[in-house]
């Protein structure tokens, strides 16, 4: 079993903080995105999307897509601590918040990325001005998240699971775009403090 | 129970196509989202995102996002025939192609049309040009899902899925930006003709 990915991208340290949460260790192989390796007939032939992160199997099987990889090794491995929770209650409300971080956080933070840096304009047309959209939009999320964390301790209810590794892996990356957990956001600054002491965050 | 939607609106299709091929009735409550009835303290106080779908449950507890909906109702009634699949590698098969059709196919339908059209400018800042772009990709991505089909029978293998919900959802909304299934994607095209025989895509 493999996975490519490029270690401290986004996408690829969501699956690694789950498989060190779930105590699993793959072997990595790393692939230069930014020089569009993930752009060659050869990984384009192992990934559904052309993206990494990529989980290949012993018969040469390929899963692509944080999440999906995620699943897999969750459902291969039954635990009643499952990162996407137990009962069906428990596994829509994680779900939920999974996609409303991705959808209104994570993915929105990477397209204001890539729009204003142009890192993949060899690529990909960028929009400047969509990039700051972008940026401006999950700005105006974070207080949704800050109010959240004042209700619960962790992101989808009492415990720790998927949907805080993706909070997490934006929180971080949100760096990048010069956004950062200042003192009108205390939940979500103070959750943030507990997440980054746990093992499985170290990179 | 209860579903909060606009009935023809593609977030809530999922659901209610998904429902329809578990045989599952619920009521449907309808919100007036381009009059902006969901911006509403009272529809938000329901929903974490803002956005319908939403399912309430009996005690008053909601979950909003569509695949979480549908994990719901999978999750409380299991079966051998789930749209999620069986096996931790269906299960994983299934979410990748689901997540493919949202990221590359459905959300960015959904942005360029929000984008072009300025349907829902009173909330939020539209960019054409970001429009055009995100048309322009989309239709780059339909010859992958027709090679795609050209491999299998439904998106994520044998059986008919969630994945398949989620791109026949895509293929109808693509009207609205002047895209069509034309005969350079036969796939596509026969796929789309063989979803839309199933009673459950009835409106
Ligand atoms: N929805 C995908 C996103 C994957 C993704 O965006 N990967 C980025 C790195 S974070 C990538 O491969 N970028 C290279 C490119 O866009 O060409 C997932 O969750 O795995
Ligand atoms: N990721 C959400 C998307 C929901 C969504 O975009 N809903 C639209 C209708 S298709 C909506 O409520 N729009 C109203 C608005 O944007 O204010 C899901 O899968 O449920």
């Amino acid at each position: 079993m493999k996975i490519y990915e490029l270690a401290q991208s986004p996408s690829a340290r969501r699956v690694s903080i789950f498989l060190a949460e779930m105590g699993i260790d793959v072997e990595r192989v790393s692939v230069d995105i930014r020089g569009g390796e993930n752009l060659s007939d050869a990984f384009q032939a192992k990934s559904q999307n052309s993206l990494i992160p990529v989980l290949e199997l012993n018969d040469g099987t390929t899963i692509c897509e944080s999440i999906a990889i995620c699943r897999y090794f969750d459902e291969s491995y039954p635990s009643k601590h499952s990162l996407f929770g137990q009962t069906p209650l428990e596994k829509a409300q994680i779900e939920m918040w999974q996609r409303i971080i991705e959808f209104k956080g994570l993915f929105v933070a990477m397209q204001a990325f890539r729009n204003l840096t142009g890192v993949y304009k060899d690529r990909e047309t960028c929009v400047e001005s969509w990039g700051e959209v972008s940026r401006q939009r999950l700005i105006e999320f974070l207080p949704t998240l800050d109010k959240r964390l004042s209700e619960s301790t962790f992101v989808a209810g009492e415990r720790f699971t998927v949907a805080d590794i993706s909070a997490y892996v934006m929180c971080n990356f949100m760096k990048n775009l010069d956004i950062h957990l200042d003192t009108g956001l205390p939940h979500l600054q103070a959750w943030f403090e507990t997440v980054n002491q746990r093992p499985s965050v170290r990179p």
